[in-house]
C-alpha cells in the first residue's frame, strides 16, 4: 500500500508543478489495471488531466478498468471530440459493457456520437439477451478460407490483423460464413508451409450459440481447456469469438452473486444482482439489498414462535427447557447450512445434477444421523448436568431428529430452487436456518411434551 | 442425460461382442474430458479394455481427468509396462498432481517407473511448498535469445516444439537462463521476419515466484489478462510456466473451498480441504468434514443457554418472551451472516483489504441500524399482537440492537480472522450466528428485565 500511496503523491506533485512529460512517462510502464488503479486514486482535479496526457489507445484501455461511477464522471467532463476517440478506440466487448452500465440517460446521447459501423455492431449484440454469450463476445476475429495453405494464411494474418485483434485462433468459415474449422495459431506455425489449412490436425470444434447463457460459457471453456471459443448465431455463421480473461472475470462475477445469494444479500429483484466493488456500495445500496431477505425471514419465522406458543404450557412446568432451545435450533441450522452449501456450490459448478437428487438424499440420512448422534452425547451430557437424567434424554433424541430434519432440509432446497428454475444459491443459508428452525420447534416441544 | 447413456449402452454393447475397432473410432473423436467421463460411466469391467484400446498419448490425458479413486484402481490394474508408458506421456502439471494425491503406499512405488529426467523435474517441484505456484507450473516451455531475429525464432519453434508444449508465448532468457523478456506467439507472426526478438514491442513483464501462492497466480493473471505467466526461481532463472486454463481450475477449487469454509464444512485440518465431486465423496469423509464445526457450536452454544438460564425469572414473569426468543436470535445471525458473506468474499477477490476495516464500520452501522429500525416495526408488530404494547416495545428495542451487534460481529469477524492469518472465510455463518446468539440472548432479556 506504502508504494502505491508514494506513487499517487510522486504524480500528484509532478501535476501541480505541470511536469506532464515525467507524467506520461511513468504511465508508460504501467499496465492499463495498474495506470487505472493510479488514476482512481489521484485527487478527482487531476485525474482528466491525466486522462488527457495518455495515448487515446491506452487512455481508452483504461478506461475500461473504471468503476461505472468514475465512467460516468468522465463521460460527462470529457469534450465531444474526445468522447468519439474514446467510443472509437474502446475494444468492442468493453464498449458493450460501458453501454450496459451507465444509465439510460448517459448512454442515449452517446449512441449518435458512435461511428455508423460501431453503431450496427453494437445493435447487433444488443439484440442478444441479458448475460449471453452474444453480449459478452467480440465481433473482432480473424476468418480464413480453409482452402489456403498455412503460408498464405500467415501472410493474411500479417497483412489484416491489427493490435487489437485476438489472433491466437484462426477461424475457417465457407461462402455462407458458417464456421467450419478453428486452427490454434501454434498449430498453424507449426505447419507445413504449403500445407492446407483444411488439412492440418485440430482438436474438434467446440461452438457456442449467441444466445446461450454466459454461464455456458464459462464451463465449456473450462471443460474442453480452450483459450477462445467461437460464437455462432441461429444459421451456424461465426458472428464472434469469446476470450478466456473476459470468462475468468465472468467467472468471478457469477460466483460473487452466488455467494451473496447464499448470504441472503439479494434486492430480490433479478437484475443487477453483481454489485462490483463492495467499498464503493452506497448505505442505500446496501440497505436495499438486505432488507428483502431479513423482512422475509420475520415472517417465516413467526411459524415458529406460533409453534412454541402451542407448547406453553410444556415450557411453563419445564422452564429448563428454554435454556436449550438456541443450542437446538442453532444445531439444526447449522446442519442445514452445511449440506446447502455443498449443494449449492456442487450445483454451480455441475459437479452435481438434479438427477443425483435421491442417491444424495441417502446418503445425507445417514451422515446427518451419524452427525445427530456424536452431537446429542455432547448436548445430552449438558442437559444432564442442567436437567437431570429426562432433560438429557430429551434434548438428546430431539438433537438427533433436529439434525437430520434440517440436513434434509438443506440438502433439498438447492434442488427445488433449482426444479422451480431458479438458482439453488437461493437457498440460502439464512432461509435455511428459518425453515430448520420451525422444525426443530416442534420437534424440540413435541418430545418434551411426551416425555415430560 | 438421455444422449450419454445411450453412448454408455452402446459401447458396452460394442465390447461385448468385441468389436474393439469401432470403440477406437467412438473416442477418436472425442475431446479428453470426454472421453474420461465416458469411461467414467461403463462398468468397471469395461474400463480397463477401453483405456487399453486407446492410443497411449490420449490415454494419458484422459487419466488426468479421473477422480482420484479411479486413477488408484488403473493404477492398481495396469501392467507395469503400461503404467511406465502413462507416466511418461503424462504433462509435466498433471503428473504432480497425480503424485500429490495418490496414497503414500500407491505413490512411492511409482517413482521407481520413472524415467531419470522426469524424476529429477518431480523431485524439483516437490520442493516447492504445498499450494504454491511451482507446484502447478509446468517446466515445459520454449526459451531462446533474444539477440536472435523472429524468423529464426519461429524456425527454431518449428523444430524443437513438441505438441506437448505451450508455445503461445516464448521466453527470452539470457546465458545464466535467467528471465528477460516475453514474446506472444502472436507478436512473433506480426513482426518483420529480420526483426530481433528484443526489438520487438512488448507489454512488460509479469512474473511469478515458483515459491508465491497458488492464489496469487490466479490474481495476477486476472489482473493482467495473460494466457501464461513465467514463473522464477529466487535468482530470477525461468523455471516453468502456469497456465490460464489450470489457474481457471484453480481458482474454482479456491472459490469451493472459500464456500465450504464458510458453510462451516470443513475437518479443522489445514490439508486436503478441497473435496472434489462432493458426488465422489463418502459419508465418513463428510461426516468429519461436518462434525468439526457442529460439535465447537454446541459450546458455543453453552453460552447463550447459560445467558438465559441468568434470566429465568424474567422468563417464569413472562413466559410470552419464549415466543420472540427465536425470531430475535435468528433476525442477528441473519443480519450477521449477510455482513460475514460480504466481506468474505470482498476480501477473498482482493476488492477489500484489511485496512478498510474501520471505513466499513462505520458504514455497517448505519446500515444495520437502518435494517434494525425496519425489522423492529415487523416484529414489534407481532410482539404487539401477541404481547401487548410493552411485550412490542421490548422486542422492538431488542430488534435494532441485535442487528446492529450481528453485523458488527458478522462484518469483524472476516477481518479478524484475516488479521490472526486465517482465511476470512473461516468467518462460517454457523459460527457467526452462534456468537451473534449469545449477544442477541443478553441483548434480549436485559431489555426485557428492565422493561417488565
Amino acid at each position: 500500500m506504502i508504494k502505491s500511496k508514494t506513487k499517487k503523491n510522486y504524480i500528484e506533485k509532478l501535476l501541480a508543478s505541470k511536469r506532464f512529460d515525467k507524467v506520461k512517462n511513468k504511465f508508460k510502464n504501467l499496465h492499463a489495471s495498474e495506470a487505472a488503479e493510479l488514476i482512481k486514486e489521484i485527487e478527482p482535479e487531476f485525474q482528466l488531466i491525466v486522462y488527457r496526457l495518455l495515448h487515446k489507445k491506452f487512455a481508452a484501455k483504461i478506461f475500461s478498468y473504471f468503476e461505472p461511477s468514475l465512467q460516468e464522471f468522465f463521460i460527462s467532463s470529457l469534450r465531444t471530440k474526445e468522447i468519439i476517440d474514446l467510443l472509437a478506440e474502446i475494444e468492442p466487448d468493453d464498449r458493450t459493457s460501458l453501454f450496459e452500465e451507465l444509465p439510460e440517460e448517459i448512454a442515449s446521447p452517446l449512441l449518435k456520437l458512435l461511428n455508423p459501423n460501431d453503431l450496427k455492431q453494437l445493435k447487433k449484440i444488443f439484440s442478444y439477451p441479458k448475460e449471453s454469450v452474444g453480449r459478452v463476445m467480440t465481433p473482432e476475429f480473424i476468418s480464413v478460407n480453409s482452402e489456403w495453405t498455412a503460408k498464405e494464411t500467415i501472410d493474411y494474418i500479417r497483412e489484416k490483423a491489427n493490435d487489437k485483434e485476438t489472433i491466437d485462433v484462426i477461424y475457417c468459415t465457407d461462402n455462407e460464413g458458417r464456421l467450419v474449422r478453428e486452427i490454434p495459431l501454434s498449430n498453424l506455425i507449426l505447419a507445413k508451409s504449403d500445407q492446407k489449412i483444411k488439412d492440418i490436425h485440430v482438436k474438434p470444434l467446440v461452438i457456442l450459440s449467441a444466445f446461450e447463457d454466459q454461464e455456458k460459457a464459462v464451463y465449456v471453456i473450462k471443460k474442453y481447456n480452450r483459450t477462445a471459443l467461437p460464437v455462432v448465431d441461429p444459421q451456424s455463421r461465426l458472428v464472434g469469438i469469446v476470450t478466456i480473461d473476459d470468462l475468468m472475470d465472468i467467472q468471478e462475477e457469477e460466483t460473487t452473486e452466488d455467494f451473496h445469494k447464499f448470504g441472503g444479500v439479494l434486492s430480490g429483484k433479478g437484475d443487477s444482482v453483481f454489485m462490483g466493488n463492495i467499498l464503493d456500495a452506497s448505505v442505500l445500496f446496501l440497505y436495499k439489498h438486505r432488507i428483502f431477505w431479513l423482512m422475509l425471514l420475520i415472517f417465516v419465522n413467526i411459524f415458529s414462535g406460533a409453534a412454541i406458543a402451542r407448547f406453553e404450557d410444556v415450557i411453563a412446568r419445564s422452564l429448563v427447557l428454554v435454556l436449550f432451545l438456541p443450542l437446538l435450533i442453532d444445531s439444526g441450522g447449522n446442519a442445514g447450512s452445511q449440506a446447502a452449501i455443498l449443494m449449492v456450490r456442487a450445483l454451480g459448478t455441475g459437479d452435481v445434477k438434479i438427477k443425483d437428487w435421491f442417491k444424495l438424499i441417502k446418503r445425507e440420512l445417514i451422515i446427518s444421523l451419524l452427525l445427530g448422534i456424536t452431537m446429542a452425547f455432547g448436548a445430552g451430557a449438558i442437559g444432564a448436568i442442567r436437567g437431570g437424567q429426562q432433560i438429557a434424554l430429551v434434548v438428546g433424541i430431539s438433537m438427533i431428529l433436529i439434525v437430520v430434519s434440517g440436513s434434509l432440509i438443506g440438502m433439498s432446497l438447492p434442488f427445488i430452487f433449482t426444479k422451480l428454475k431458479r438458482d439453488p444459491a437461493s437457498a440460502s443459508g439464512p432461509l435455511v436456518t428459518s425453515i430448520a428452525d420451525i422444525s426443530g420447534v416442534i420437534i424440540y416441544f413435541s418430545i418434551a411434551n411426551f416425555i415430560l
